[in-house]
């Protein structure tokens, strides 16, 4: 393998927080590993809320590193700049390789990931997104036209961060049928939940979670499950090729949990966690997100409180449990990047 | 989809055993799963230790199984059967798309697995193999064969049985530096560990895994460390891309594991496991095998006595575990089907 055989990828990002931040900065630090697997990435558009930038030579990514780190626009890239512009105007100028869409999850109406998506598929572009508003508002129509195109649609950062899980389940487990899944799909909850366990109320194990960083200033769609329950529906339409929808989801979250009931469970050698859980019925999946007291010996009773994890029973290959220790979105950002040398990589 | 998109794919099966027999019955079982993902397995050819039976239009694989369940060789196949032939003669016949390796893992000279690979490599047939041996003995050499003739050389069941270990290592972390890898590979000896903390002598333990199917008339592979060797010699070669021979693995099994100590350590809350250990030391890994007390807190201690797994620590994919809980080889021979898919199938 030589340098020299590394193809030129140009891609567009839209969203440049804590994700797509992060994984600009991995491009950079990890551009000699991607040469090795092939791949050469060019920063061809970024766009954040206040404007874009672009430039079909490539923009230096470090210089819009630099723009965010400093509070400013990706429009207000030197020359390339354009401030206040929408990131659908990427979509509108010069064609690219790809779409890197880390922008916002907006499970109202998806947007403007989902708009950005259905362009770039539009163009017979490849799209990978950590992204999981747009996948659960319409999956069946993003997979049907990224078939159409003959381009890929991936998604692996959407579910458990840096853990393949949705790689796991939907090729490593093709052949098998999958007789439930349970998941620890949310970080927020569960750290909650085990300071909860450790003897604080639900107020000051928030305020905790959000000072350490776990959790948002808003935590609604972390506490009240709905971040979950949007993690269960995108495993449902790729690895169980059930089509789900949140409504099909019984969704309750954590808010109700009772410290008294929640520390005697945990004494008696129990383990309460914020549970997704899909069951196979004999004719469809019955898809749930709850508190749940699992016993000691349930695999995920024994993950800890940064830990976010998958168990997959199966009928032929046993049972599977995955999970995966982060401290930052870095992690997350990975799985980007592994979608993308997945699409692009030797 | 339609069903006669799929495609024929003639392969030759080597080793009839525990992992050969599940395997022909899971290719039975799942025929229309496997439709669905585009392929359609004929059994051009089988052998075990007996004899073969080969026909270009295909065995019938229930008769090959109904044979084998009463005892008798492939090589008592009706018409098609050459009782006493050797498992080479297969590959000098006509040609076939694949050869699936389940041959026993003879560490000595890797034969007759070995040569079968190498035959069908060099005849331009892909390969999946359940056997550790031709591996350890030979990666480069089968590795630099397969990319010379544009094939290819499959074997993620060859480590952790249904766990797809190698997948997760050089496929979803390909991006990453992998600074540690810890893995629980060789059930057997965790197993008798288990045991042992319960309160028995390493004798009793040891009879109840072989009463209990978990352990081998002759042991010596399992306990001294040999197996779990093995199986990081691949990881090394595979995942880490570091060549290494058994030489290069500081191996120390668990008969010399006192009793006493044991419980001791157990009632302070550790857990004694078998860990096998690949360690970057700047330069290159350090690979050992050896029983390790560990924390209440390391998440391999908190996997049962019928559970494998493994732990990779990396620098931009936080740390990621893995684990299986397999009651038979089944899910062996579901990871030698799932390499097979990832083959031919779509």
């Amino acid at each position: 393998m030589t340098e020299s055989a590394a193809r030129p990828v140009r891609f567009f990002l839209v969203g440049v927080g804590h994700v797509g931040r992060r994984f600009l900065d991995l491009i950079v630090r990890k551009e000699a590993q991607l040469r090795l697997l092939g791949l050469q990435p060019v920063l061809a558009g970024v766009a954040d809320s206040r404007g874009t930038a672009s430039n079909p030579a490539g923009l230096d990514i470090r210089r819009v590193l630099a723009l965010k780190d400093a509070g400013q626009s990706a429009g207000a890239y030197p020359e390339f700049g354009h401030p206040g512009q929408p990131a659908r105007a990427l979509l509108e100028g010069m064609p690219a390789d790809l779409l890197v869409d880390a922008s916002p999850a907006n499970l109202t109406d998806g947007q403007p990931g989902l708009g950005c998506i259905e362009a770039a598929l539009s163009r017979g572009m490849h799209v990978v997104t950590a992204n999981k508003a747009p996948l659960v508002l319409a999956y069946p129509r993003l997979q049907a036209l990224a078939e159409a195109q003959g381009v890929g649609l991936r998604f692996d950062a959407t579910v458990t961060g840096g853990l393949p899980a949705i790689n796991l389940g939907r090729r490593d487990l093709a052949v098998a049928h999958i007789g439930r899944i349970e998941g620890l799909l949310n970080l927020t909850a569960n750290y909650i939940l085990a300071r909860m366990a450790g003897g604080h109320t639900y107020e000051e194990a928030l305020a905790d979670a959000q000072e350490a960083g776990h959790a948002e200033a808003d935590p609604t769609l972390d506490v009240d499950g709905w971040d979950a329950a949007s993690k269960l529906v995108i495993l449902a339409h790729s690895v169980l090729h059930y089509p789900a929808t949140l409504d099909d989801v019984a969704v309750q979250g954590i808010r109700g949990v009772d410290r008294d009931e929640l520390c005697q469970a945990e004494e008696a050698g129990g383990r309460v966690k914020l549970v997704a859980t899909a069951e196979w019925d004999g004719e469809g999946y019955c898809l749930e997100v709850a508190p749940r007291c699992l016993p000691a010996s349930h695999p995920l009773a024994r993950l800890g409180a940064k830990t976010m994890g998958i168990v997959y029973h199966t009928d032929i290959n046993g049972t599977v449990t995955a999970s995966i220790e982060e401290e930052t979105p870095e992690p997350t950002a990975a799985a980007v990047l592994r979608d993308v040398v997945d699409l692009f990589g030797y």
